[in-house]
């Protein structure tokens, strides 16, 4: 039965618009002490972050990151100031020490990062949060089934960003009921008024037609904003957006409404009269009762997840590392049922399809939406409630570059799967090969890379991924190529295999993937003509395995060749130069794509851009004239 | 006066019917010789772009890249075949050369790219032809001000791409009247339907409601498309948007709006059937009048300009590189009326500002979207008609890599300058520290790199990259530095200079932005100690004087220390121990930043992250213990 909305008591309101003016003055103060921040982005805000802390939210005080626990996501992050208030309000944080914001030996920084046990994902790059708000709803519907709620506040500014509309069309596509998003629609953007500016009426008709239950209100007005959340709280089977209209800087004399306040704090000499005109609306100082959460999450298994059983495969049988991804998920899915996979409609090129058929209530299809797809699965993942592999054409993985960069910050542990990595794709061309993924992923904090070469391997990625802290990137390949190990060989992150060895190795190749392969076919080759060659599969690109290529080289007269099918920047040949760059006497020779390949077959590809058997032979001959 | 609709006569219906079939019959055949391709996709939009190259644009069919022609950009880029089918029926291509689709030696590639004269942006990465269209709209309309019009064939599945939502407000925004998107809604993805099926309403809401003339049309009607083209080119102030019903396969038996035929050729047993099928709905073999554009756009100059004065800072001055970039723009853009400018939202924090308040006729906001804003200034810069350089923080250039990415594959000359980059931005924390970028643009084919440590380099750089082919990044700072150089030193691409040296150096030290005033520091330090340091400022990170670190490292014992405010990985670094790693004898040691960093004052940060001078000098006298 439908309950009836009860216009909250008059006290309630007071007290609740008396904290929205406590977190202005909060906000204010924390940014005048670090002279710099955003006092004017939080002031807007002050009313809904008050209503959704203590009145909406279901909550644990004292433990922010319980699992059970309602969750905010503070999409807008320049905001943070008025985050860090609220939780000072709610006891967590200590008064004074919102006083360190932005200082080197506090975790209140410029913008939220899980440093804070009441942020779940970092923000500060615009966009973002709804997505990863989507992630978490989803969850909490269709995986932990429980009533916990999901609140998003955004920028009216960050509504340019197209990954916010990839969020709206996913949260209404899987009918996120339990996903409440704010606009909080101050008009003013960094350097000059957002597009729409106070035009609320084209933010309600967008959002209605991407589906979402809207409303508009008056963002200062609390009983329009307890009305719209109740409101919400009631809807099913569609997200809510309330598009809330407010003012940038509310309640600071001169400054309220004004251009060129963004990012500025109220100047030393202006400050105290500021705060005592806010201070002077408040009447009250009553507490507000948090309500707990409604329900409790079930535990959930996130670590230490074993395959159920060795690989199958046999060596010299011919599979592809995207199929054996695919092969991999499904085993794992079979073993913990918290691992959860997401593709951008690219299923059955990396193979992300054999885990829907076999698990298909743990299958989330993103659609061609690389960015939220990033962030969905932060989403999934975040409070350690899934373990969530996505996966797509590599190369469209930088579309989600920013979006893997804030996942670093915010200490997630997605893993992510790259297919059809390098120009072996063949004939579709450039604009579908990965050429620069290495060199993104590797620079992503703390990520472990890995580069299987043959299906055994892919298994045991997959594996290791699973059980690795941080984001992992798994690139695979499209053409079929044999299988290299035996079932029983053990693969650990940083620990390259020597695949080819021989007391006559004059010089090191390494290569993985695809060269992997044509680098043994060299060796084949050199040795019929009696030069030999040790070849190593480095299996993780980052963290690289230093030790075994320099002994390795020492030990064949200091010559390595990199061959790899990617660019040379960033890449395996830079990786493995940089970690012989301290070792007096090893030279390396890098073999790598240069400039925009074409479309063509891709032998034909590898052999004209140089990364072919043919070309290894060329390279390892040269290495002796000289 | 505005004209009214006149229905076509039916023989030119039937006519435009004709050569959709035809159409459908060339891409059958290309993608059944090349075993690989997307001919159902093609099938779909055949009528879509016979009544748009045989009807309603005006063109020169034998200059398909003159300036004056109407544009057409097929954002759906697996549909090649049936674009260079519309080529071979305008007689630009040799009908036998379709069979050689996807073939190596041929620029008929799996997806479209400028090797072939009537590709002005290269697409495959979906979602992204939108944005390069209302970049060449906008030219159109605000800079070339002339009549030719563009158009824009986009998929239903890239729908679901925020970058298309980015490029609809855009469209809205500037309202570009002259620009005409058609989508192709065939119901089906790549795995499966798309999240809208085909639900044209919602298509046509949302467009609608970001601001767009739309109509929905049968998208295999000839005349219905005829229709609302005529009163497309009616609108005024308003882009339009035809929702085009159509089926995926149309015209091939059991293959229509099927499921699981993306990106499959007809079988080589069926494909004569199929194509007599088709073959047998032609009633004329008539030759359609092509249009000629209806108005020459005027000349431009976008070669060889030049700056109209030296620079006039003076040795030892504070200004920050970030915003020498906005004077240096201002210059050029007094020297040159085609230099245009664009900036998301930062361009108080960019110092792009300087250069709108200058010429804010050739300024364009591009909001907080940075995928579009690179996308517009593809578009901008098409057939040369402008110089354009596009600004925002350097970090959020990730949020663009597949966009800057495909620009390479453009063959695109934009210029993009990244500020705030590194820790040395201080309080507002990692998510708006770039520390990727540098590894990020190292990647793209033909990029040039420059990362200038002054105001006089900084406004060197923009004249260079204004004068460079292909696209360049600058990487500006936040902090004021002093100026190093005189006004009338000379840079070149590719050649870095030595801004400390003497006979005793005994370590080569290499920085760039902070890190060489970092390493200037440590080299007066270090003087007073009685050691000396050679230190060098590389100008452009790529292409990388090697020959110049070579010749300096082999002259002070062969021990280079690289110090850099970016990660580790792709960085100069990396860099620098490539371009020596087949030099015996020299060393390089990194010092760059690892992990995320934190809010903090930018000396603290540089100091706590390992970068600054007093790391600097440690790892100099390292340099001997050893």
């Amino acid at each position: 039965m439908a309950s009836s909305y009860v216009k909250p008591k008059e006290k309630t309101l007071q007290n609740l618009r008396d904290i929205a003016n406590r977190l202005r003055i909060h906000s204010i103060r924390a940014t005048c002490a670090s002279n710099s921040g955003h006092p004017t982005s939080c002031c807007s805000a002050a009313e809904i972050m008050s209503v959704l802390f203590f009145h909406t939210m279901h909550y644990r005080p004292n433990e922010p990151g319980h699992p059970s626990n309602d969750r905010f996501v503070l999409s807008k992050g320049h905001a943070a100031p008025i985050l860090y208030a609220a939780w000072a309000e709610v006891g967590f944080i200590k008064e004074p020490e919102l006083l360190n914001l932005r200082k080197i030996d506090s975790d209140l920084e410029g913008h939220p990062t899980p440093r804070l046990p009441f942020v779940d994902v970092a923000t500060g790059s615009l966009g973002q949060g709804l997505g990863a708000a989507c992630g978490m709803a989803y969850t909490g519907k269709y995986f932990d089934k429980t009533s916990y709620r999901i609140y998003c506040l955004l920028g009216d500014g960050e509504f340019s960003e197209g990954s916010v509309w990839e969020a709206l069309q996913f949260g209404s596509h899987y009918q996120l009921d339990n996903l409440v998003a704010i606009i909080d629609v101050n008009r003013l953007g960094q350097s000059e008024a957002a597009p729409l500016g106070h035009d609320t009426d084209v933010y309600h008709k967008r959002c209605e037609a991407f589906g979402w239950n809207t409303y508009v209100v008056d963002g200062h007005d609390m009983e329009e904003l307890c009305q719209a959340l109740w409101q919400a709280s009631q809807q099913k089977g569609k997200p809510t957006m309330i598009v809330a209209k407010t003012f940038k800087g509310r309640g600071i004399p001169d400054v309220e409404n004004a251009d060129n306040w963004h990012g500025k704090p109220i100047p030393k000499d202006k400050v105290e009269s500021v705060i005592s005109t806010i201070q002077s609306q408040i009447q009250t100082s009553d507490v507000c009762t948090i309500q707990p959460p409604a329900q409790d999450v079930p535990p959930v298994n996130t670590v230490d997840i074993k395959m159920p059983s060795l690989p199958t495969y046999n060596i010299g049988e011919k599979v592809a590392t995207r199929k054996a991804y695919g092969l991999a998920l499904v085993k794992l899915g079979n073993t913990n049922k918290h691992v959860v996979v997401l593709d951008g409609d690219t299923k059955n090129s990396t193979f992300a399809e054999l885990f829907k058929q076999a698990h298909p209530e743990r299958y989330i299809e993103c659609y061609i939406a690389e960015q939220n797809m990033v962030s969905v699965a932060v989403g999934c993942a975040a409070r350690n409630r899934t373990i969530a592999f996505a996966s797509t054409f590599a190369a469209f993985f930088t579309r989600a570059f920013d979006h893997i960069r804030m996942a670093a910050i915010s200490q997630s542990n997605i893993k992510l799967c790259g297919s059809h990595s390098g120009v072996s794709i063949g004939e579709d061309g450039p604009s579908q090969m990965a050429l620069e993924d290495l060199a993104m992923f590797r620079t992503i904090p703390g990520c472990t890379v890995f580069y299987p070469s043959d299906a055994v391997s892919t298994e045991y990625a997959v594996s290791l991924a699973a059980n690795t802290k941080g984001i992992c990137f798994i690139r695979t390949s499209r053409p079929e190529t044999p299988i290299l190990y035996s079932q029983e060989e053990k693969f650990e992150i940083g620990h390259a295999k020597v695949v080819r060895i021989n007391d006559a190795d004059r010089v090191v190749v390494i290569g993985a993937g695809v060269t992997l392969h044509e680098a043994l076919s060299a060796a084949d080759e050199l040795a019929k003509q009696g030069i030999y060659i040790r070849v190593i599969d480095p299996f993780t690109i980052k963290p690289l395995d230093a030790d075994t290529i320099i002994s390795n080289a020492r030990a064949t007269g200091g010559h390595i060749i990199t061959v790899e099918d990617h660019y040379k920047e960033g890449g395996i040949g830079e990786a493995v130069a940089a970690a012989v760059s301290g070792e007096p006497g090893i030279l390396v020779q890098s073999l790598a794509v240069s400039g925009v390949p074409r479309s063509g077959k891709p032998a034909e590809l590898l052999d004209l851009f140089g990364i072919s058997a043919k070309h290894i032979i060329t390279a390892v001959k040269s290495t002796f004239s000289n």
